[in-house]
Parts: structure tokens; sequence; C-alpha cells
């Protein structure tokens, strides 16, 4: 079968111009084109050969897909993947899945019909067996099957941090409130390090946990507020949860920092003007993004990687809740 | 020339199942898919052609041109444009300019080249010139040009309705606070709308504005609260700044709502959790990007629009600083 080269030698012209006139490109003059259109009929050079053009040049999309860019955890991820991404010569597809299983299969389906180079993947569902990988994907903070490289920030470290802070700011008794998906992600190493390190100190605790998909904030808050252990430090596995915590302690006449102190996990508040300022473990969003990037671009050129697993140090970042 | 028809005919197949081959498709068998090569070969059917058919299917792509996905204005929009994108077969391209004119006409350069089918654009820098528009453009907030229809909040009605709620909540000296840029936008509207709600009462205001570029936080409010005409209502003309405007103040011994009552512009707030809760003007974010996508795809069809700017009403919503 005839390549492009042939063309080009055939229409007197460079590949590059082969390639323009294949793609419509309007930098090239009319006569250039007849000529190339006429070689390209000449050798029959066929479409299959012409979609392969294609599927290189749009090659340079990567998906992002995610629960919703308008949560500040995931926009801020947004921005620095797009970013990284463009300083690579990348663009970036955006897909909000609203978190539904279904949608989640629906775009990485579409994805890989629009071949797409690469996927970075949020996802907090169980759809790996119903997901092929001949995509290079990463995900970020869940393990998806061993094809599939895994940024994360360092949530054992983080939740081991939450507790020496609490300790260090005169916390005795512990309570780790958390809110869970029905299948393991690295969010859950958050409680592991919370445990390992309060039992470690030889510190009271307790856990406090509901699956998100039945997550009803009166219930649950109510079974920690009428607690007789009274808690004075509590780590939420999330700053959300944690800022709905302070506000429902105030219904309580618990008062934070004086009465309970209170560590998130995720830093969001990106100003100091909106309180409480949450003191909270904050993930390395910039770095996740900017490593998540490097690695599927080495995935996308075929690489091997070294690890299945890339934990990112968190810092502890103090506000006024401990 | 023969057509994709001709093709289909010959191969004994549907104008979808040489689409699919054209698309490599994995779903084709390959007995049809060689059918269908040898009548492309046979009929001589060119890559232009085929060229075309990649770019109607390159041509579901939409470039959404923001200066930060990171805002959680943006991010809002953001997400409520990738909804209605979606439920019409769309995808949607992430580009985010920083805010910086270099970046986004390299950005439609390349959005250019790409032939995505339409680009929804926020841009607060006069590029107007230097753009060319064969690519069809909804702008959002700002005026563009005449070529690019503009979707925004009822920016001056906003402004009316802000002098009047400040009124109603016991403000007799009224203070506008705004940043501007280089450029004609809507948003200063908001201004104008204020202005006319006040001479039209005959309230006592003044304006205190600087552009954005140059925005110094510190001898911007210093002139403020040091001026001698003690304002009792102030009218921010974004939730951001009303929040600076409120977190200064302390620190000059005023109390907000008890000294002046405070109304931003946005409504970026999407939870109670965190204060001060803003009372606001609040932009109808999914309307706008529903309506903006709507006008895009319009637009990519040819159709005509009827108008220039669509603006959608606004709705003040009471927080706790009013």
């Amino acid at each position: 079968m005839p390549s492009i080269k042939d063309v080009a030698v055939l229409a007197g012209v460079g590949v590059g111009t082969v390639s323009r006139v294949i793609n419509n490109h309007p930098s090239v003059k009319p006569e250039t084109k007849e000529k190339v259109i006429s070689a390209i009929q000449q050798l029959n050079y066929v479409p299959n050969q012409v979609a392969r053009n294609f599927k290189m040049q749009k090659s340079k999309m990567v998906a992002l897909l995610l629960p919703s860019i308008w949560h500040p955890f995931f926009s801020e991820l947004a921005y620095y993947i797009e970013d990284a991404l463009d300083s690579e010569g990348f663009k970036l597809i955006l897909c909000n899945s609203g978190g539904k299983p279904d949608k989640e299969l629906y775009y990485f389906d579409m994805l890989k019909q629009n071949k797409v180079a690469g996927i970075i993947g949020i996802t907090y569902n169980d759809i790996e067996d119903r997901v092929d990988t001949d995509i290079p994907i990463i995900s970020i903070d869940r393990h998806f099957g061993k094809e599939v490289t895994c940024v994360t920030s360092d949530n054992y470290e983080g939740g081991r941090m939450a507790v020496k802070e609490l300790v260090k700011a005169g916390a005795k008794k512990l309570a780790y409130l958390g809110t869970t998906s029905t299948v393991a992600s690295e969010v859950q190493l958050r409680k592991q390090g919370f445990i390992d390190e309060a039992q470690g100190q030889g510190i009271q605790y307790q856990i406090f946990e509901e699956n998100a998909d039945n997550f009803d904030d009166e219930p649950f808050f109510e079974a920690i507020f009428k607690n007789e252990n009274h808690h004075d430090g509590v780590f939420a596995n999330s700053d959300l949860l944690a800022a709905q915590y302070i506000d429902k302690a105030k219904s309580y006449g618990i008062n934070v920092p004086e009465d309970v102190k209170v560590i998130g996990y995720d830093g969001i508040q990106d100003n100091k003007l909106f309180h409480p300022i949450l003191s909270t473990i904050r993930q390395p969003v910039e770095e996740m993004a900017r490593i998540a990037v490097k690695l599927l671009l080495q995935k996308i050129e075929g690489e091997e990687l070294e690890q299945d697993t890339y934990r990112i140090a968190v810092i502890f970042r103090e506000g006024e809740t401990t």
C-alpha cells in the first residue's frame, strides 16, 4: 500500500504539505492542494491510512473524568492538570460524571471511541471490571486495577499527622469522622493512619463512619454529639465534613476550638476571608496534578512505570480550629 | 467525485458502516471492513472527503476558554456548560488562559487549527481585533465584536437591585466598590445600574474603582475607610471584593452588618458553613450556561440569532451582611 511519503514524492512536496492538505489546512496554495489530491488519487492512497493520521492528530487529547468540576478540590486539580498538559502540547477534555457509575462508563466508552491518548480519572465507584484499559489511565485517589497507576496524597501519613497535631493542641479523646465509598480507595488510609497513631500513643478514640450514598447529616451528627464519651479532638476525612461538624457543634453549645479541636483534610480554602479557617491536612494538589500528567505521558509513550501507586507528601496547615 | 453513499452502495452496506470503517471503529467485522476498503479504492473515494468526515466528527468538540477553572464562579459555569454540551453529544475542551492576552490568543489559534465546532469564551482582555471569527463564538460577560453573541447576567438590574436592597436594610450613604478591566465589559453595567438607582432615589453615593491589573488592596481600602463620608451601605462588584471589604472593615473597628450593610455580586457560596454568608446578587449561572450552549449550537447550525446580547435575570440572595 502506498504511504504518505509516496504521495509527497509524486506530488513533489513535503510530507507535511500532504498532511496539511489531508487536514484541510488553510495555508496550502490551491495549486499545491490540487497536485497533492491528484497524487493521492493516482496512488490510490486509502482512507484507513488517512484515518491513522487523523488518529495521531486526535491523540493529543487527554480526558479528565471527575465527579464534578464544581468542587473546589477538583477544580484546583483540573487547573493544574490543564496547565501541565498544555505545556506538553496536549489538550484537556473535561467530563463530569456526577459520581454516577453509569455516566462514568458512558464516558469511558465515549472516550475510547474518540481515541483520546489517555485518561486521568477520579471515580469512587466500582466500575473496574467493566472498563477495559487499552487507553493509558492514571487514577487519582483510588486503586483501579493493576493496569492503572494511582497518584494520591499520602493519606496514611495524613491520618497520623492529624492525631499528632490534635494531641499537640491538647486533645485527649479523639474521634474520626468519615464518609466511605463502596469500593476500596486510598482515602480509607486516612482512617488507618489515624487509628495506628492513636493506638501507638495509647490515646482513646472512636470511629464514626457512614457510606457517602446514605449519608444523612442529622442522625450522623446526633450520634456523635449524644455520645457520652465527650471528644475534645476531631479528625474529619474532608474539609467539608469538618465544616459541617463545626456548624452542628454550635447548635449543641460546643465551641471550636475552645471545647473541641478540629482538623479536616484537603485544604480547599484558598483565602482567609471566610471563617472558620480550617486547620487541615493539605493535599499537594499541584504536585499531584503534575505527577499524574508526567506519568500519563510516560504511559502514552509506552514506558513501564516503576510503581503502581505514587503517594505525595502532605502538610499540616494550621487554621482557626485547633 | 464519488460520495460516501456510492461507497456504501458498492460495498453493500449502510453509510454508517462506511463511516465506522473510516473511523476505525472496533465494532465492524473484518470481512465488512475489507469490502468497504475495496469499494473505497475502486471508486477512488478521496481523502479530502474523508477529511470532511473527520472534520464532522471532530466538530463535536466545543472549547471553553476562561481565566481559571479554579475560581468558583467559573467552575460552576463549566459544570453546567459541560452538562448541557454532553446532552447534545458534544465534548468540552477546557482552556485556562490565566487571564493573559497572549495565552488567550494562543488558545484561539490552537482551537482554530484543531477545528473545534465552537468556542465559549470568557476574556477580559482587548484581543478583539486579533481574533478572527470563522469559528462560532459565544462570549460570557463581555462584548467581543459584532460577530460574537454575548450571554450575561442582567448586570444593570443587579446594580439597581443592590441599591434597593441596601436602602431597604436602612442604608443612607452608599459606596460602590469595583475592579475594572481595560476593555468595556458587561460588568461595568453593575456600576451604571447602581448610579442610576441611587440618583433616582436621591441617595448619596461614592464610587471607588481600581483597574484589576493594578489592584492593591491596602491603598484601595485605606482610601475607603479614611474617607470622611462614613458609608453605611456598600455594593461590591464581586463576592470576593465584598468579602475583602468585610475582612478589612474589622481591622478599622467597623462591623458588618451593624455599622455597614454589604452586598456582593456572583453568589459563589454554595453552602452555609463558612461565614460571613454574603448577601449578594446571584448570577443565574446554570441558566447562563444552558443558554450559551443553546445559542452556540444554533450558530454552529448556521442559524441567525435574534439578539447580540442575552441578559438573564438575577436575584437577590440574602445572607448575613445586610
